[in-house]
């Protein structure tokens, strides 16, 4: 196998370098290889099947800020003339679950809405209205909030509010200790469409170019410049040299390069070496691990109210006489509340959302998403399913009995299917964290996090001819599908500019 | 009366007057007059007894923006100290009252919320994010967002949203047709506290100075420099020679100046004439009438789920199809919907807000708050209490009959007070745009308008010794209370630092 030549070579062929591939061809490239490690293309959008041919996304599955998502304004062009069902927007008055005071949502007692509204208000004034706050874990600004303004909070509000805040958990992917205060509460441009499924934009952009582009199988063991050409190595011995190379592998395959001495499934060795700017950024960004399982239920005997439901994790009594008796806040900072576990040694330390498709959809399944490091657990069980249901199964029978269902019966190994009770008949769970060429979700902010000193060294690419692209590399859209859609438009662009003088 | 020699004249003992006498008094200053035109200070904060002592405020009323808002900052620093309540959160989720329908507010049909806050960044994108999109009114852009989301609404959406979103009306104090879009949504910086009352601040921050400063019915007619002094003369025939003039008359009233032929009640003649940016500034901002309706009952019948409810304009059917076919925004524009009455000729021609004080402070009374040309309509009535309850009797009804109670018994007249039904003892109206010294009740913004040319203007000052403060010359706090007693401060340390060098 001698050496191939090409114009481009796009490393990933998750939704960025699919976009990557279909916006060069149309800007008249005709020598280009797309690279993907995995058998299948789509990276981090993956549409599966389960119970009854169900389908669901186990990665990306809602098109977010839809003023101004271009690859949504696309689908609904697409939806329009074809008249056919691609998204449903599912934005729903969240329901609220402590598991001992019920739903707690819309509660003219404690109006946790308006007041996580007003700690969206006090976390942005804060960081962007005064100046050189340092940053702190989005827990601690609570903290800071609760104690800052205890004269004007019911010991109540004190107690829940923090439970309902850590929603936001589920946007990052991981625990409300690890998230980054200044990077907590963020803006959505529009509301959030439900994708009816991204196997269909997946294959539509993947079939928007030549399909023998495309090389299955193929993961990158190494790129090294020579002269003016880069190339690209694989682990079956090919080679590729090619005037640019796009890489859109995500940021934690990235991150394996700054090792010199571990050769691991998915690293690729730069030479030279990622530069410095690059490597640096790796200082101030993070990477997290947002996790589904997908309840797959006969049929649905549970109320159809709310697309959106929220477990809380417990609320702890102590955090009341804690705030008030506070001298200051690093003292609550200290306190052992603030210092409470957030690991998987309980199901009631984390608040989970589920997604009741039954209302959005039909299909009488609930997607349940989860946070790290419960994800991590969870997909440690290696998709033992009867472990996984007895973990969430206090949790789902507080769901359903707020939902007006009876307990769940676990038929996933019967024939059986009639009951008065939801029967589930299967457990589908996602396995990012162990997936070798994606350990995780998408990229997060930890505490002191500057994510724009990463997507700036990568937008500067390694150099003239090395270039990034995923969710990454782009503010707008970060750790969404159609920031790593932009982000590949946008370095096919600069390779056409480039190429087409 | 000779001439009296001050240092500092302040014009308008409203918040921002007696702030500004207070702080100078702090700074030192020995020698200054406060000249207020009407009998009593306070201005357009203005606290009124009713039925059995119950007491209102008919100006400002609420502490927004508790976050930044330093006059709250400085009363919840009092009310923890003394014990005191001084003020209550009465943020709530508001009820939302269709006149056909019934209920609306938090239905899983209809989502207006959530497209209320769709709209909301829709706008925000038109305006920051895109670049020299043309103001127009807040109706035209609502149209704008139903013809360019039409694919993404239900008809009902169309039909009810735009009725919805007109709440904000309630904040500006003008309907619809007249408020800016660039201006129309804007950013609570935390929740909002109803004040117990306006009239204890009052009295708080006017007695901080020395009482013998203010004069109550002392209008002034005109202000003229003479030297490096500023000469101030009264309707009285008094005149003061001071080094430094303060002027916090409404926007509406300094408007008066620039005429320069007609003598009307208020009207300062200045000499030289106000500058020309100042001038200027007159043809991009505006002014509005936000009214207020007290309706005084015997006792609470009504449920108290909310403090704030929302009783609709008559939604049209028509507007469905005009959306649909609409060619362009453009013929949306000019379709008969856009074009439909904002006049007084029926009362659900306009969406109201009714604060229902009985869940908040205990009183069974709503006060309720209206726009403008409502609220000249309503003023014109010159306080006919039967003819205002004859008007708005239907409203009533409606709101009564959504919160459990039955039809409304006038007892205005009677000492009847005993029924199973809400018997209406009195009526309170307000009359700020008949009163000479407001014409109105604070700053807006119609479509085109610029806030920052008057603000600007008026910072700026006349020259170096005539000043302005007031609600209307400043930014944060624009048209709020807390604003004009920054802009109290602002000026008196203006003042300050050019005297103590």
């Amino acid at each position: 196998m001698g050496v191939q030549e090409k114009s481009v070579v796009i490393i990933g062929a998750g939704i960025s370098g699919l976009k990557a591939a279909a916006q060069l061809y149309g800007g008249g490239v005709k020598e280009c290889v797309l690279l993907e490690a995995r058998n299948r293309i789509g990276g981090r959008l993956n549409t599966v099947s389960g119970y009854k041919g169900r389908k669901y996304d186990m990665g990306a599955s809602w098109h977010h800020d839809t003023i101004v998502n271009k690859l949504f304004l696309e689908e609904a062009e697409l939806a329009k003339t074809s008249g056919q069902k691609r998204f449903v927007f599912d934005d729903d008055y969240p329901i609220l679950i402590d598991d001992f005071r019920g739903r707690i949502d819309y509660n003219e007692d404690l109006y946790l809405e308006i007041l996580d509204n007003e700690l969206a208000t006090f976390v942005d004034f804060e960081y962007r209205q005064k100046l050189g706050t340092p940053d702190c874990s989005f827990r601690d600004i609570i903290l800071k909030y609760l104690f800052e303004k205890r004269e004007f909070l019911t010991d109540d509000q004190i107690k829940y509010l923090p439970e309902v805040s850590r929603y936001l958990e589920l946007w990052h992917g991981i625990s409300w200790d690890k998230i980054s205060a200044k990077d907590s509460f963020f803006g959505h441009q529009g509301r959030n469409a439900l994708v009816l499924h991204y196997d269909k934009i997946v294959e539509r952009i993947g079939r928007s170019f030549p399909q023998d582009w495309i090389k299955l199988d193929t993961e990158v063991k190494a790129i090294r410049r020579e002269g003016n050409s880069v190339v690209v190595s694989t682990k079956g011995g090919g080679q590729y040299k090619a005037d640019y190379v796009i890489v859109t592998v995500p940021q934690s395959i990235l991150k394996l390069s700054l090792d010199n001495d571990v050769d691991v499934e998915g690293k690729i060795e730069f030479d030279p070496p990622l530069n410095s700017r690059i490597k640096t950024a790796f200082n101030t960004i993070s990477y997290g691990s947002l996790g589904k399982v997908v309840f797959e239920f006969e049929k649905c005997l549970w109320s159809t109210k709310s697309t959106k439901i929220v477990t809380l994790a417990h609320a702890k009594d102590e955090i009341v006489s804690q705030v008030r008796n506070a001298a200051n806040w690093q003292q609550l900072v200290g306190s052992s509340f603030a210092q409470r576990s957030v690991s998987p040694d309980s199901v009631w330390n984390f608040p989970l959302l589920f997604v009741n498709l039954a209302k959005s959809t039909g299909v009488p399944s609930f997607v349940m998403l989860m946070q790290e490091p419960l994800t991590q657990f969870v997909e440690s069980l290696k998709g033992d399913k009867n472990r996984i249901f007895k973990f969430f199964n206090p949790v789902l029978d507080r769901l359903m009995d707020v939902l007006g269902a009876g307990q769940v019966v676990n038929e996933m190994h019967s024939d059986r299917v009639d009951s008065t009770n939801p029967v589930l008949k299967n457990i589908i769970v996602t396995n990012w964290s162990n997936d070798p060429f994606s350990l995780g979700a998408y990229s997060a902010c930890h505490p002191g996090d500057e994510p724009l000193d990463m997507v700036t060294a990568l937008t500067a690419g390694q150099d003239s001819r090395i270039r990034f692209a995923g969710e990454h590399t782009i503010m707008d859209g970060a750790g969404c599908a159609y920031g790593a859609y932009e982000a590949g438009i946008r370095e096919a662009n600069y390779v056409l500019e480039n190429t087409n003088p």
